[in-house]
Formats: C-alpha cells, sequence, structure tokens
C-alpha cells in the first residue's frame, strides 16, 4: 500500500463523474433488466453465480489485484493453488460439478485441473470397459489421480495418420511399448510382421505417486509461455521404449487378446451427433458470455467517457458528449451487444434440440434436424468464436487510450480467447464440413426434388429450387423477410457451389475459399434464423424490453446483411436500391437502442469479481479505480529506480550493480 | 538447463525436416535477394543493421530466451538494464543516433528512456528559447538529465480545452504554480482577475537529482500493468500547489514578462506540414516493419508445415502438403505480404516529397502536394496502423495450434503493437481529418472548375467532375485501369459526402461514418497509386523480380478491391460483371506468387535476433527449437509440483504450505 499523500483527499472532477453518469443513463431506460437475466440465464443459473459467488469472494488467493504483475512461474504456481482451494471448497460446501465449473469460471483462471474434469474425464469415460470404469472412475472423481489428455504431436495435428509414436505389443511379457518411432508408423501387428492399427487410446501413469517424478523413460514437460493460460500447463511427452501393462489399453472398443496378441476392431462407433451438437451449443454459450464480457465493459465505460462537445449544439458549454453517442463508436459496439443475443438464441436452440432428441425417441425429422445441426454446426463453431474473438480486440479499441491499459479488464481474457479461433477444429478448416454436407443436400434434392424434406435446411434448399429463376429481390426488410433473405443467399451460394463441384468438376481444394464463404453465409443465417423465431416465440411479459430486442435482432442483421451486401445483391436476395439503405437504417437503430445499452449490459449479470475491470465496474467509479490500481496497487511503485546510464545499479541505493537480472 | 536424457539424441521426422524444407523453397525461385533488400532499405540501412547487430549479439543481457517468464516488475528492471547498457555500448562504439534507434529496433524492448529519446528531446527543441536551449540540449544529450512528457489527463484525450491541471503565476514570488484544479479550468492573468490561456509547456523537475525521490507536493508513479510494453512505465502524475521558477516556461513562443506578468501570445505556428509528414512516413515504414515480421513467421512456417495429402493427387504416400498451398491459408497471408510492399512505396513516397520540399524551395504544385499529403495521411495512418495490427493475428491465426504458442515470437509484436491503431490520433477519429480535407476540395473544384489544380487529389476531384455522368465501369483491369478505378471510387465517395453536407445540410456528426469509408478509401487510392508508380519507376534489374513485384500489386489492389467491392460497383469504377472475376483473378496470382513466398520474406532482411521466433527462423528448424525452448530453456521444468488438492503445499517436498504465495 502506498503513503498517505495529498491525492487521498481527492475527488473526480465533476464532469468525470462516472458514478452520476451510470446512474443517470441507467434511469434513460425502463427495461426490467431481472426480467431480462431471467430470460437469458434462468433462475437456476443465476442462483448458482450468486451462491458460488459469496463463497470465493472472502478468499484472498483469489483476489485478482495483482495476478498480472507475477511473472508466468508464479502464476503457474497461484493456479495451481486457486485449483486446489476451489476443489477444497467443493467439498466444504457440498459443491457439485457445475458449481465447480461455475467457479472455475467466476475466477476465471483455467486452472492446471482442467483437463482432469474435462477431456481427460470424459475419456476415461467414454473408451474404458465396464472393468476399467469401476477401477478408474471412483479414483477420478475424487482427484486420487491427475489426469492429462495426449492427442496431437509437435509436427501434426489433425491429421492423425500422421502420427509419429509407436506402440508394439510385446507378447512375451504381455505389455505394450510406447516409442517414439523417428520413422516407421506402423505398430506391429499380431504375429511377426508389422500391421498398423491405427490410432487408439491407452492410459499412461506418467509419475510417480509419492516423487511425481516420470520414470526415465518419460520425458515429459510444459511447453512454456505461450499466448494466454499463463496458469495451466500445457505438456510435451516422449516414450523411449516406456512398457504399460495390457489393461492400459481402454478396451471399450477396441481390444487385444493378452493371450494370443489378436487385434478386436471396435464396432462402428454409435451415434455421436447428440453429444457433439451439445459440444459445440456449449461453445457458442460461451462465445456469447466472452462476447457479453467485452460488450459489458465497452457500454459502461463508453457511456461514462466524454470526449468534445457537439459541435453542431448551440451550448458551447456544458459536459461533453458521451463518447457512445459518437456513431462510429456505435457501430462498433452495438452490433456485437447485439451479436450476444444472436449467439444466445442460436445456442439455446442447439440445446434444446439436443435435450429433446436425448430425452425422447427421436421421430425421423428431428434425426434429421440433429444431423443435419451436428454438421452444419461446426460453420457455426467458426463464426460464433470469429465473433467473440475479433469483439474482445474491437471493444477494446473502441476504448480509445484506456483500451490500452490494464483497467480493462481485457487484456488476459483476449491473450486466452485467442486461441479459441484455431482449437477444436480450426475455423478456417472446419467450414469443410458445413460445406460438404450443404453440398450433399443439394444432391439429395436435385435427385429428388419431389421427396418430402427431411430437415430445414432441406426444404429452403427445395424452396430455392423452384424459384431459382425468380429471385425475390426483397423490397421491403419485415422481420421475416430479412430471415429469408439470408436464407436465400446461403442456398444461392450452395447451388453455386454444387455446380463448381459436380458439373464443372472443379477440385474440392481448388474451391476452399467459396466453401469457407459459403458456411460463413450459412451460420449467419442460422444465427438470424433463430434470433427471429425467439422474438416469434418472446416470452417476455415487458412489451418494452422485447421492442428493444426487435431492434437488436434488425440491428444484427442488417449489419451484417450490409458487411455481406454485394452477395446478398448479386443472389437475388435483396433489392440493390434495398441494401443502398442499410447504413441509414443501422444508424437509426442504433440511435433507438442507445438509450437501453447499459440497462442491456446490466441484464447480463456479469459480477465485477468476474470483470476485473475499472472501466467496466457496475458502479461506474472509472476514474477512481483507474488510479487506485495505479498509486495503490501497482509493486512498481514501491521501488525508486536508478536511471543514470553509466551507473550498472537499478534499485537506487540498493548497489546492486546490476545483478539483480543475474538470475535469467 | 535441464539433465541430459534420451531426448538429446532425437532427430526430426523425415517428414517434419524444416531445414530440407526450407532450402528446397529457396530453390523454387530466382529472385535475388541481396538485389530486393537494397531496392527496399538501401546499403546504408543495410550495413547500418548488421554493424549494431553483430555488437547486440554477444550481451547477455539482451537474450530473450527468459524474458516471457519475467514479472513485470523484473521485465521493468530488465529494460532500464537494457536501456543503460544500449547507452553504454553507444559510447564504447561511438554510435549515432541512428545506431542507437536501430539497436532500440533489434533488441525490440520499448525502453524506459524511449521518451527521453523522442518526445521530450523534441518537445524541448521545438518549445525551447535559445536561452533555454543552451541551457537544456547538453544535459539532455548527455543524459544528465532523463525527462518525460505529460499532455493528457485520466479523463480527458484530445479535447485539451477539458484538462485540469491549472497553473496561476504568482507575481509577488515569480513563480508559477502548478495545481490539480478539480473545477476550474482558468489559469490566472496578469492581474487581479482570472484569465484563461490554454494549454502552455513548462520543464518541472520530477525527481530530486541525488535521492531520485519526487517533492511532497508532487504524485508521480507508473500506472501499472497494460497491453504491451512491459518494459517502459507509463506514468500518472499530481501537483499540489507545487512551485516552478519563472524560466521553466518554455518561451519560444508564449511568454510571461517575470516584472509584469504579462503574457505575450504566441506568433501564428509556423508551418509544421513538413515534420508532420515526416512523422507520419515514420508511422507508415514502421507499420510495414511490422508487417514484414508476421508475414516471415507466416510464410516459413507454413511453408515447411505439413498438413494432409492432396486429396485429388494420385499419390496416397509422399510428404504431406505444404500448409501454405492451401488457398484458405494464401488468401490470408499472400495479400498480407502483397500489402508490406504497399506499405513500403508509399513510405518511401511520403519520406521523399518531404525531403525534396525541405531541400529545395517548395514549387507551387509541392506546396500544394505536400499540404494535401500531410491532411490525408491522417486516414493513411489510420489505415496502414490497422493493416499492422489486424495482419499480425491474421498471420498468427494462419498458423493453427503453434500460432497460439510462445514459439511464434509474435506474442509480444501483437500486444505491443496493439496501442497503434488507438494512439497518434484513434484510427476511427483521424479519419475526419482527412475527409474534412476532402470535401474542402470537392467545394474548390466545385466553385472554379477551370482553374489549375494545385495538387493530384484536385486534379482526380476535377476529372471526376467532369465525367461524373459517364462512369468508366472498367472492363479490363490493366494495372494503370486499376489505380484509376481507385481514385474513382474514392472521387465518388467525396462528391456524395460532400453532397450530403453541403446540400442535404446533415449534420458533421451524423455523418461520421461515410466520412470514415471516404478516409479510408482514399487511403486505400494512396497505397495503390503510390505501389503502381514505384512499378513504373522500377529500379529492379531482374525482370523476373519486377514481373513478381507486378504480381503483388495486383494481389494488394484486387484482393482489397475484392473486399469493397460493392463501392467499386455502385460509384462505377468498375463494371460488375468484371467484379465477380476478381476470386479467381486473386487466386491465380497467389498461385503465381506463392514459389516466390520464401525468397521474398528473406529479402526483408530481418534477423533471427530480432524475430526471435520457432517458427520464424531462417535456417527453418522448426521442431528443434520449439522443443528446444520447451525442454530445455523453460523454468517451469525445473520444479516438481505437488498436485494433491488437500495438501497446500505447491512445490512438491517444500513445505511451503501454499505460503510461496504470501507475498502477492
Amino acid at each position: 500500500m502506498a503513503r498517505p499523500d495529498f491525492t487521498d483527499a481527492l475527488q473526480p472532477h465533476p464532469d468525470a463523474n462516472g458514478a452520476k453518469m451510470i446512474s443517470k443513463e441507467r434511469q434513460r431506460s425502463a427495461i426490467d433488466i431481472d426480467e431480462l437475466s431471467t430470460h437469458l440465464f434462468g433462475t437456476t443459473y443465476l442462483q448458482r453465480q450468486q451462491n458460488v459467488l459469496n463463497i470465493l469472494k472472502p478468499e484472498r488467493i483469489l483476489s485478482k489485484d495483482n495476478q498480472a504483475n507475477l511473472s508466468r512461474p508464479d502464476r503457474y504456481k497461484l493456479g495451481l493453488a486457486r485449483g486446489k482451494r476451489m476443489r477444497q471448497l467443493m467439498d466444504i460446501h457440498g459443491w457439485n460439478e457445475a458449481d465447480l465449473l461455475m467457479a472455475e469460471y467466476l475466477v476465471d483462471d483455467l486452472q492446471p485441473y482442467h483437463l482432469h474434469l474435462s477431456l481427460f474425464n470424459s475419456a476415461m469415460r467414454e473408451q474404458s470397459s465396464d472393468a476399467q470404469r469401476a477401477y478408474w472412475i471412483p479414483k477420478i472423481e475424487s482427484w486420487e489421480i491427475i489426469g492429462a489428455y495426449a492427442q496431437t504431436e509437435l509436427g501434426h495435428g489433425s491429421n492423425i495418420r500422421g502420427v509419429e509414436l509407436q506402440v508394439t505389443w510385446d507378447q512375451t511379457t504381455k505389455e505394450f511399448v510406447l516409442h517414439i518411432s523417428g520413422g516407421t508408423m506402423l505398430p506391429h501387428g499380431d504375429g511377426g510382421e508389422l500391421v498398423s492399427y491405427g490410432p487408439l487410446p491407452f492410459i499412461v501413469r506418467v509419475r510417480d505417486r509419492r516423487t511425481h517424478l516420470p520414470p526415465s523413460s518419460i520425458v515429459v514437460g510444459d511447453i512454456g509461455p505461450k499466448y494466454g493460460y499463463a496458469p495451466i500447463d500445457n505438456a510435451y511427452m516422449l516414450f523411449n521404449n516406456h512398457r504399460i501393462a495390457h489393461n492400459c489399453l481402454l478396451s471399450r472398443y477396441a481390444s487385444v487378446d493378452p493371450d494370443t496378441g489378436a487385434y478386436t476392431k471396435p464396432a462402428n462407433p454409435t451415434s455421436v451427433y447428440g453429444s457433439l451438437t451439445r459440444g459445440r451449443a456449449v461453445i457458442v454459450m460461451s462465445a456469447r458470455l466472452v462476447l457479453m464480457r467485452a460488450v459489458t465493459v465497452a457500454v459502461r465505460y463508453l457511456s461514462i467517457r466524454r470526449q468534445f462537445r457537439d459541435r453542431d449544439s448551440p451550448q458551447s458549454e456544458g459536459p461533453e458528449s458521451s463518447v457512445l453517442d459518437y456513431s462510429t463508436v456505435q457501430v462498433r459496439v452495438l452490433p456485437l451487444l447485439a451479436a450476444t443475443f444472436a449467439l444466445h438464441y442460436s445456442g439455446e436452440a442447439m440445446r434444446e434440440l439436443y435435450e429433446r432428441t436425448r430425452s425422447t425417441i427421436a421421430l425421423d425429422g428431428d434425426r434429421g434436424q440433429l444431423a443435419e445441426l451436428h454438421s452444419t454446426s461446426a460453420g457455426l463453431k467458426s463464426l460464433a468464436t470469429d465473433l467473440a474473438a475479433n469483439g474482445i480486440e474491437t471493444c477494446r479499441r473502441a476504448m480509445g487510450g484506456h483500451g490500452f491499459g490494464g483497467g480493462t479488464g481485457l487484456v488476459q481474457l483476449n491473450a486466452d480467447y485467442l486461441s479459441k479461433p484455431t482449437v477444436e477444429g480450426d475455423n478456417w478448416m472446419i467450414t469443410q464440413q458445413a460445406a460438404r454436407y450443404l453440398l450433399n443436400r443439394v444432391e439429395d434434392v436435385g435427385r429428388s426434388p419431389e421427396q418430402e424434406s427431411k430437415s430445414r435446411t432441406e426444404a429452403n434448399l427445395r424452396e430455392y429450387q423452384t424459384r431459382a429463376s425468380t429471385p425475390p429481390k426483397i423490397t421491403e426488410l419485415s422481420d421475416k423477410a430479412i430471415a429469408e433473405a439470408f436464407q436465400w443467399r446461403a442456398s444461392f451460394l450452395a447451388f453455386e457451389a454444387h455446380r463448381s463441384h459436380y458439373v464443372q468438376k472443379r477440385s474440392w481444394n481448388s474451391m476452399l475459399i467459396e466453401l469457407y464463404k459459403l458456411s460463413r453465409s450459412y451460420a449467419q443465417s442460422m444465427l438470424v434464423s433463430n434470433f427471429y423465431e425467439a422474438m416469434q416465440q418472446n416470452s417476455l411479459s415487458s412489451p418494452h424490453t422485447a421492442a428493444v430486442l426487435r431492434d437488436l435482432y434488425r440491428l444484427f442483421a442488417l449489419s451484417t446483411m450490409d458487411t455481406e451486401a454485394r452477395e446478398f445483391q448479386k443472389s437475388g436476395a435483396v433489392a440493390g436500391e434495398v441494401l443502398d439503405t442499410l447504413p441509414e437504417q443501422i444508424l437509426k437503430l442504433m440511435q433507438s437502442i442507445r438509450p437501453h445499452a447499459v440497462r442491456l449490459v446490466d441484464a447480463f449479470a456479469l459480477p465485477d469479481f468476474l470483470l476485473d475491470s475499472a472501466l467496466g465496474r457496475y458502479d461506474g467509479t472509472v476514474y477512481e479505480d483507474l488510479f487506485n490500481r495505479a498509486h495503490r496497487l501497482n509493486p512498481l511503485n514501491r521501488v525508486t529506480f536508478n536511471p543514470d546510464y553509466w551507473s550498472d545499479e537499478i534499485v537506487m541505493g540498493s548497489k546492486d550493480g546490476g545483478q539483480i537480472l543475474a538470475k535469467q
């Protein structure tokens, strides 16, 4: 803590009183914040958030005050300590898994135990035989063992055929031998000859239970500082003729007979559409939370921040204009505010579809929808994580100079989230999955134009096929017409790509950019359609809030349309002169949404504890918090430095002779 | 260092031998790297880079091996120690200022002395009277004093009228009194009444020469961790009735009579077009260096990285495809490769114009050009820094999973460079300057259509005015026609905006988004025109290299045109059916440039010392370097952790009881 000085008595300038300003902002709108929060998250979630938050707040180790000042090794140690504490709190308060995940989310550290909770846990459940489950799952749940998950290699990512690790079955000792092969990729078969059976899942004890050191046949470690995720160790691991027992092969699907070495192939894997769809819904829902966070900070700060008076205003005195009143700021932030709702309704639609098909025996139609949603959700993952990752940075830049400071609370969020566009399916590569599905559906529709459609997309494609010669060229942008225009454009691109590939025989690889655009247009159409349908089933009792949500729907759809205007024109979805009016319509929608912006982000119900943001504080005391962080919390200000270049001393009077840095 | 283990003997897989692959890449192209390097940088620059590099390399304190692991306070201390060492090297080797700046660039730390060298130095030279210069400049040059530069306030950025610091002239003691005013912004006048004279420049001693502590009337400190720039202290400072002598007012322009307190207004400031233009040229040239860095890393790594075999290829064996062969990767990276050249030729054009007008008495035409370049270069700053900042991230994502790791060498670059879109004129706000200038020129042209044009823009606007009723709708995209299409579109938007503001009387603030688009279109046109003209004056002796540069010109221009296709169509600059062919033309250009990509980035001559990138190494030993960084250099791997959640111990066997974190 800094010693007392004259700044202790200072108050912010009346024109920069954020608390007053944000309270005025809240008076400008009649949106019922609680109702909208419940609409978005439900009471169970909000209650859990509040309960867990109350438990986390008093924990000193979870305070975020100093974490941005720590070295990467210390940041890891802190992450480990926090991970332990959260698990202890689970015991103390009888939390379930959802509570623990909520705690991890609020603490905002991806703890070193994260893979144990997620990929290790689910892989062990999915791949283990019943006997293996009975043995391992209790140890996993009690954290008696801590697991990780290893799959890709340094030089190999998506293409598992390139993997270099070799596993050999040794019939004499009845062990598997794991070895970095340095050339051959063929595991030994059951006889003397080499037979490759492709990748198989094993569980391997990596470290000694007592010393926690690996054996000499395993080299394992952390890859070092990366873009974000300082508190987690991403590992590398190599095996040098490392031997494991027969029962280390997870044998729910594939197995090796210990007596003969005979290999049993896995049966056709059961449909995983359901759980994958649920997984993608989680990604979309998480993208919305991340974007909500960036937008909350930006909207609160930009409504408080003043910059110049309106030049066309008669008054030359009075407070300067709120930065959020400038259209060049609105156009960056408000469409993202609208996008959070678009992501929400699509994530919710995916989750509901998953729940519905899981709990009832799926009708044919539903199964078609689910298969479709699975395939096309690759495109949605790509679009949603791009929207969120780019959105954080757009919000940050909209905040000008202070957006570069640590007071945003977005520095770590941005660094962490930037992994998302490239993991769990690279955002460019996976668009091929969605495009492939769409091209196959066009093929179906072309082959049997009269058949009944098995999914909504098929119906849309049939509709397009019937009317392709007379494009709608929409002139009235009603809410419904907007959604139809997005569908028309996506269908147009699907038929175009189909013609290129099947008729003009262009190779798949030469079409990758078009396929990317097709996937994106389809994903945008899904976001718009799901938003539109949510508006139709509107469950809000306040017509006022519903009207603002409708403006948000139109803002999201029309600003997306404006960015892609040429495709809408070329496909004949919307008339050219109507596309020319989009900038003006967008401007009006933004003006209409502007007074509600602060209440809308309040409804996101993101606690200050999570935001860790001076600029995005609920109470608006931006400048007080910024000054407190700088003057009172910054450890650099507890040291006086020696500025003379001819002296090697760094800390004034310490006679360190520059040796302070010898440790590196 | 890690202990010896079996990994010491490992070699990379033959299919992942980066050294061989990159050497094959270099054999695919006949570009003369040295000639192109000299074309881009000149021999003086390249020689300086080599000389300074040779001196820096053996300095242990400048090794970048561990810096990403340091805490922010340690990172600052290291930055200070490096700053001292570089200044010592200046003495030892007789460096001039350009050598020192080259050292700072190669070390890639914005040292704590940076403001002393830049803003403090230039402000003192520009604002001091002759007597003040004679006193201060020697002390500044010898670093006897170290200065900083303070201008904006916590709640005030661009609008200097809002500043809260109050300076009062005290006639009795003949001192100025600096005080945070907390309300009034009126300095005292020479009589009893209060008169405001707006902002004035002062030099203030902030810290005691011996103890380096501030007096109790000054509070000063570092603002704390921010997005990037860990080794520099960005300060805050407050004054509590702090008194300074009369000669602390820098009085080249404004002055106060010490006997009467009478204030003398500055004369009209002399034209600063020249030095501002030079400053903007520096920003553009720096943006090109930053983008070159990201592109160098991406091109080298992506040409080495393999992923899948070509599905349409007859061979099912053989090495996988180079990732850079995929069009979806090319379309992200190669237009940025082309953009580095576009930035280069525009930066060079600006610098040449500045040099020409400085050394000769400017002709009227030149003065018009310079005034124009100054005004419109605001748009160029905005576009160039956006291109570079976004380009780093695009390159990073194109590298997939490894793009998120620390081995890119782009983590710090990205964090540092993200300040640029918002400092030295926020990229959205300053586009108003360029737009204002263009609207005024349209007004001139409309008033006196027959007059001779004073600048190229005026000529373009006149040309547009004459032909506005018959838009060119270009059907043949010759090199020249492309440049003209960019000019036409910018002129179209300028006349449209002019009509909105002057004829339809729309307010300036309601037009900000259109004005942003206008500025951007004009800046794009400048980049394309300068690139085109450089192609015409081509000084390369190798026709082969010239042909590749022409492809790069077309790729930059056509991919920009494709992104903005609807404006080109609407303005009548290019025919719609020609715009439809752009994706195919871009694809062909990328295929044609692809074999030259590695040699092109080699010509950027960026030393490995600067890049600090495992992925972007000149010698291609990507995987060896990644493994070395992870396994041998990572300090986290020297510690074994205790994973049991029921134990508070963090480091295994240390009995630390979690106390390791008590320091925070």
